[in-house]
């Protein structure tokens, strides 16, 4: 993206913050050439205004005087006209410049070293603050007391020892990104909450959480290996933001929905103490976005819950409508609660390790969101989804919000499942793919959003048998699974099936009401409803049809 | 009660329903004698209307025209004046009618077995239904379609095959009963259920139950000791309104608010096979109703849950407002959920088989109730306190249903316990308490409202000496703990209490917030409010005082 169309989809000042020697003030006057945008700093303003150096306003009228100075200045500048603005390190921790700041501008903490800022300050002898003892130590303790409250920033950027051009260059980047970022609002009757998309956003994660978390404690629930891939770039943003984490890793896997780790993680977040506001992370996929839900909707009887679903199956799906479970003997997701999390965060970027095959199962989730109410969103999915399933950044974040976006609208009517009309469609599809996962035991030989997309196909050619349907939306949804590389056919599956099995499965999913099981069926493409008026018989003649075996 | 008294109270006509032979004529007019009331037989009144007999209008017209006029005929003899009114047997059956009759009548069920209603209609002719074929075949499946719809009645008497004086009086006792039972609303902002209070509520618990049951298949959870004392009759209740139900044991104590048994009874819960609208009851005292209430709020992410406590401590506190629970090694009560019940019926005859020593440690939380915001109900427990731990009938109702209301007027303000003046006041004495439990841990040594009253009077003793609260007010605190045989002092405890070890299970307690404990201190008797500016020496010095040992 150019400079300019940046500029233009911004449209607001840019504020600088950070403590005395972050950069600043050079990093702003060379981001302002780069931009073509008038650069002020808010300090030489304010002298200018007062007409006397910000060490003499401090000696004689002290700092609530000054800030009050500065307040007025910053809102002045601000009003005017596009800038970058750089500010004194206080100005952000004055809460008044501070919310006036988040309101009306898009603020960036370049956020230093320790070491770097000493030999920055080493010489200047201008810093009221810096002038009373070792500059270490007082710039240490300022460290302390603002980097919790730079976290409040919009943007972060980590400057290290670079070449000014680098850090101009990263702050570049990371307004891009920020640009490019996605927020939808989950409105519900009780709750709101953002889902953000974007690149990058485990950087940002610290700041993206500060304004959210009630306590500058969490505590992460990881899959093992999403930690191994993406942990320490989470870690660090919350660090950076003063956030103290604590981590407890699961196994990878459907089993880790269990009794056994459901137990296991909630003696051990206990022993290490919370409070009512400390807020549980799920930091993985859909089985972690589960697991940690439920743990959180439980522990204290309810604590603070956040989103960062790192598949892409759980950031169009699971991440959500505040659906979390574990499994049972009986059954999958037999066990839960309702429970809506304060943020969801989507990185595309941690879809970068995902394996191309989970990827497809991903995007499974999204044609099925597609094929429910929305015929254009299918069109949408024929014309983009192998730029999609290609990671094409900018189709990838489209398909995440356009899915997101259409969950939401569901269960902003149905929040808990209650309406045959609402959430209910959500599972076109799953009670066949579930009774199919359930006889593959969930051993990795069909992922969970591959058995959606035959289910989903099943269920199309139910309804053509049915005459509910035209055959020509079924034909072009088995096209447009062949095209993005997902399975189609029983027959694609490495194992013969057996029907009265797979009878069985489907019996036991807990979508039954008095007794009858309840099947979305579609009328075509995006038009989908829900029907208890299908016999056993009619499915089994489905499933032998599909080459399932007897009995 | 008189039968004035009861009728004057009651003011709603009577109306006697149940199958043909089930005695609603002969047992109606002896009841109006008894109470002074004219007696009207519908069917009679049909015939005088229709000018012909009822088998002639069914021949005739069909039965939907019979039901038309037997509708006509209801609704203007139930207009009238107070009167005893015999229906036809399916005259509750007709959805308008019933409704009529829920609405303006008091609905009795006479409830017969089959071979007593046999032995009646042997003779009759004048039945159209039993007119066409074998009798008993044919009451057997009146029976199956009837008897669900019937336990729709305000009350059922089971009646048996004895002398017709003995069925009125158990009517009489039957209608005076209810006449007794406090109904109180819970309003909340999700959700609204009742409080039903009164005696030999559980032989009514199928009619009780039916409107608020959307499946007749209940899973009830049930405390041991109290399936052997009153599960019979809880039982024979619903099978009476057809409601099938399906029993699940747990042994008595607070160890069942384990992961095991959560564990255990999902699992098992499961596997029986259970549906959305499955309802668990919870059968037993305030751990039973912890558990039961968790186990209901996360199968299938939530089903219908119903309490049915049957100790003081669980009618007058956890089983209105919400709280589930099971407890952790790390502490108490620390994995649950907020999930109100859909309704509560306090049998306080399930009383008669508590010890007195529980009697009055459920007394303690009442107690605590009125040392809360409402110092004349203090004065209310000063003068009758004594009489409900006598189990005066009278007295025992009316305390559950002031420790219901207060607990109500609680929770409405305050559903999720976020308010610092809200659902926290009821913590009164509870840190302290649940620092002495877990001290003596929870093994039978002091029970939780022994503890409550122990910590009540600690944190009116240390009011008092932070001179908060008037010295007479603790006085009056003491005298009635021991006019009513609670524990008051800490010395009163078989074991010397280690200062510190007091201190550790404080600290352990979950109402931290940033690391601070919650206390709720007092101005004096019902002026509770919320503290967190008391020091550790302070509780230190409390306890020292109290005579526990260092360290």
């Amino acid at each position: 993206m150019s400079c300019e169309a940046l500029l233009t989809t911004l449209n607001r000042p840019i504020v600088l913050i950070g403590l005395m020697g972050a950069g600043k003030t050079t990093i702003g006057k060379k981001l302002a050439q780069r931009l073509s945008l008038p650069f002020v700093d808010s300090d030489i303003e304010i002298e200018q205004t007062a007409g006397c150096s910000i060490t003499d306003i401090f000696e004689q009228y002290g700092e609530s005087e000054f800030r009050r100075i500065e307040r007025c200045v910053i809102r002045r500048l601000i009003g005017e006209k596009p800038l970058i603005l750089a500010t004194g390190g206080g100005a952000f921790i004055d809460s008044e410049t501070r919310a006036y700041l988040k309101e009306k501008a898009i603020t960036i903490w370049l956020h230093c070293p320790l070491d770097l800022l000493l030999e920055r300050v080493e010489n200047r002898t201008h810093r009221p603050l810096l002038n009373i003892g070792d500059k270490r130590a007082i710039l240490f303790s300022l460290m302390q007391t603002r980097y919790p409250i730079y976290a409040e920033a919009d943007l972060m950027v980590q400057c290290q020892k670079v070449k000014i051009e680098e850090s101009i260059e990263q702050v570049l980047k990371t307004l891009q990104k920020a640009n490019l970022m996605q927020t939808l609002t989950v409105n519900l009757s009780q709750t709101e909450y953002k889902v953000l998309i974007g690149y990058d956003l485990l950087e940002q994660a610290g700041n993206l959480l500060t304004p959210i978390l009630k306590q500058k404690y969490v505590v992460i629930i990881a899959d093992e290996t999403v930690a191994k891939l993406h942990l320490e770039r989470l870690r660090k943003s919350l660090d950076a933001a003063s956030i103290h984490s604590e981590i407890f890793l699961i196994p990878p896997g459907e089993n880790s929905k269990s009794f056994y780790e459901y137990e296991r993680l909630t003696k051990a977040i206990l022993e290490k103490g919370i409070e009512r506001q400390t807020a549980i992370i799920a930091f993985g996929g859909g089985v972690t976005g589960d697991l940690s839900g439920f743990i959180a909707s439980t522990l204290l009887r309810g604590i603070p819950f956040i989103q960062i679903p790192t598949t892409l199956l759980s950031q169009v799906d699971s991440s959500v409508g505040g659906k979390t479970a574990i499994n049972t003997p009986s059954g999958k997701n037999l066990l839960g609660s309702f429970y809506q999390p304060k943020l969801v965060i989507a990185d595309t970027t941690s879809l970068d390790t995902l394996p191309d095959r989970e990827l497809r199962a991903g995007y499974a989730e999204i044609l099925k969101a597609s094929l429910i109410d929305d015929p254009d969103f299918f069109d949408w999915c024929e014309q983009y989804g192998e730029k999609v399933i290609a990671r094409d950044p900018k189709y990838l974040t489209e398909a995440i919000k356009l899915a997101c976006a259409f969950k939401t609208r569901i269960i902003k009517n149905d929040e808990y499942e209650q309406n045959s009309k609402g959430r209910n469609l959500l599972n076109l599809g799953h009670s066949l793919g579930h009774a199919l996962e359930a006889e593959l035991n969930y051993d990795g030989t069909l992922l969970h959003g591959e058995a959606v997309a035959l289910g989903c196909r099943l269920i199309f050619k139910l309804c053509v048998q049915l005459g509910l349907c035209p055959q020509q939306d079924l034909d072009r949804l088995t096209n447009h699974l062949k095209a993005v590389g997902l399975p189609a056919f029983i027959s694609d599956l490495p194992k013969a099936l057996s029907v009265s099995r797979l009878m069985m499965h489907l019996h036991h999913d807990k979508k039954l009401v008095d007794g009858k099981i309840t099947f979305i069926l579609v009328n075509g493409i995006g038009k989908a409803f829900t029907s208890r008026n299908i016999s056993d018989n009619q499915i089994i003649a489905l499933l032998e049809n599909e080459g399932c075996i007897q009995p």
